[in-house]
């Protein structure tokens, strides 16, 4: 018996700290920004914009450098900037103002040496440090939803930005809306006395990839319920116990993913080829051979960064007794 | 050292199962409704709704009987319900159907024998078995997610329910929106060499009572940090290790409780007076007292099917080895 509550048993310590977006350090304040914070970080010199076109992050690339995802304000005019939009993200540790403003260039007719990259591509090819591809997250999420919420979704009528953006309130109604996630469950399955985990690919994947199935959480519903009525959905496998390991910011365009592990209660699989192409058991030896290829062009699973890649490392890592 | 992954030390096994409103067992199907299953399920006899108005239940009240939630289709029509964004919540392990409607009924002009009663109360007052307060939870958050999307958030046009109300679609430019959960963090932070946990009171609290602290999650935040972040912001003490605990969902209007336990690494409270009324360390026998008094007039926690009394009570019973 653990002597604290803490003592969990699980392998590399917290979980969420290893994941990709999970790395932002920004002093936020969120709801609480008083309407003049915005205004005065927005005229302050040392202050860096996320600018994005559409669920394109606009970089600065030039020559071999790694392009530059964090501009200055006098680099977005030629990008038909929504400043009226501009969202505060809050401050570094260093003070300075982070924020995050959607623009109307269009992806495809950007200035040299400008371009505009997707979410998943700026994670997948290391384009930022850890903290930046973390407030990077948060200012896509937020972009994205203020993006759909520019009309009030009750009367129809314009939404005007308030609280450095973390609010938005019907100018007719005032109906007031606030920054959306969406929890979603990402599940391995284990069988634990065959030592087999369960896996599935969708016809999206790069050839031979395969990851962990995942799926929202419904209104009205638990988090191991939901691991259990999307693994039963997508998989016909019956779950029993669940428990917690990992969440990660996802911001395409704004969930939360939590990382689960299910215990299987049955062996025969139905996939659902709606959903999946294929859907089977793989070994510890399988699965650890397929994370091998994870940095490669012809990887097999997601890569490290990946809550899935997270899952399978730790489930072959975890201490056995036996 | 446990044998498997799902030993874990927690008591009381899992404890989303001992919470309010986790009790759902409706076979869903949700986005994945064709269009004919809402019609059909409309035209069974055996088919009962949730009929709400505003933000509460309308209740069939009958004598000294407990009030009755579902009620049947002729029941309705003098609710005026809002027929074209019915929900169908799915089908019950007995094959009847649930569905939600929304009615333009004032709550202060329901005829006898019926009776307006908001979600809180209708947990509190043990209105509803389990089951039913589970599907209940699914219903309140459809509704209140689609009285809050009726109009496009992108252009402003009325959207259409679609696939048994589960996605709305706007009838101009085509935008979809799903269903909308909020997940928020609840964490019960312990000092454990001390044995005491930190509590807070909101100003709305009833006298005397005290619960655990809680927040949103942020756009761009995993679970750890957002309970990390929340609490030093409420209470300014520092969080170290985080575990999870339980899930709940809080249909109020639609989002998922995050039941966390949090390591104290500080001891001097400095409270958000934006949020609290107080806020201060309590001992276990202080906690257990307390809690022997959430099913009286005079509760000083939150009732039991409360994730905040589950941390409580399962912060007292965990298993030590000192």
């Amino acid at each position: 018996m653990p002597s604290s509550i803490f003592d969990t048993s699980a392998p590399h310590g917290e979980a969420s700290r290893l994941v990709a977006f999970s790395g932002n350090t920004i002093d936020r304040q969120s709801e609480f920004r008083s309407e003049d914070e915005l205004p005065k970080a927005m005229a302050e010199e040392s202050t860096r914009f996320f600018a994005i076109t559409g669920d394109r992050l606009i970089m600065r690339a030039e020559g071999e450098a790694t392009p530059v995802g964090l501009l200055e304000k006098r680099e977005l005019d030629k990008f038909h900037p929504e400043l009226r939009d501009t969202i505060l993200l809050g401050r570094t540790e260093e003070g300075e103002a982070l924020l995050a403003v959607h623009c109307l260039i269009q992806a495809d007719n950007l200035p040299e040496p400008y371009k505009a990259i997707d979410a998943r591509s700026v994670y997948r090819q290391l384009l930022m440090d850890q903290k930046t591809l973390g407030a990077y997250a948060q200012a896509n999420s937020l972009v994205q939803w203020a993006r759909s919420n520019r009309h009030c979704g009750r009367c129809g009528s314009a939404m005007t930005a308030e609280a450095g953006g973390y609010r938005r309130k019907c100018s007719a109604c005032s109906h007031a809306v606030f920054p959306r996630t969406d929890p979603v469950v990402i599940m391995m399955v284990i069988d634990e006395e065959n030592r087999r985990c369960l896996m599935g690919r969708s016809p999206h994947f790069p050839e031979g990839m395969y990851s962990c199935l995942a799926g929202f959480v419904e209104p009205g519903e638990t988090i191991e319920d939901a691991v259990r009525r999307e693994t039963l959905e997508e998989s016909g496998i019956r779950v029993g116990r669940v428990r917690y390991h990992a969440s990660q910011p996802w911001p395409i365009p704004h969930s939360l993913m939590i990382g689960m592990i299910g215990e299987a209660l049955s062996d025969e699989i139905t996939y659902d080829s709606r959903e999946l192409e294929d859907c089977r058991w793989f070994s510890v030896e399988e699965t650890e051979a397929m994370l091998a290829t994870s940095l490669g062009d012809a990887a097999k699973t997601p890569p490290p960064g990946a809550i899935a890649h997270r899952l399978m490392r730790d489930w072959i890592d975890w201490p056995r007794t036996s």
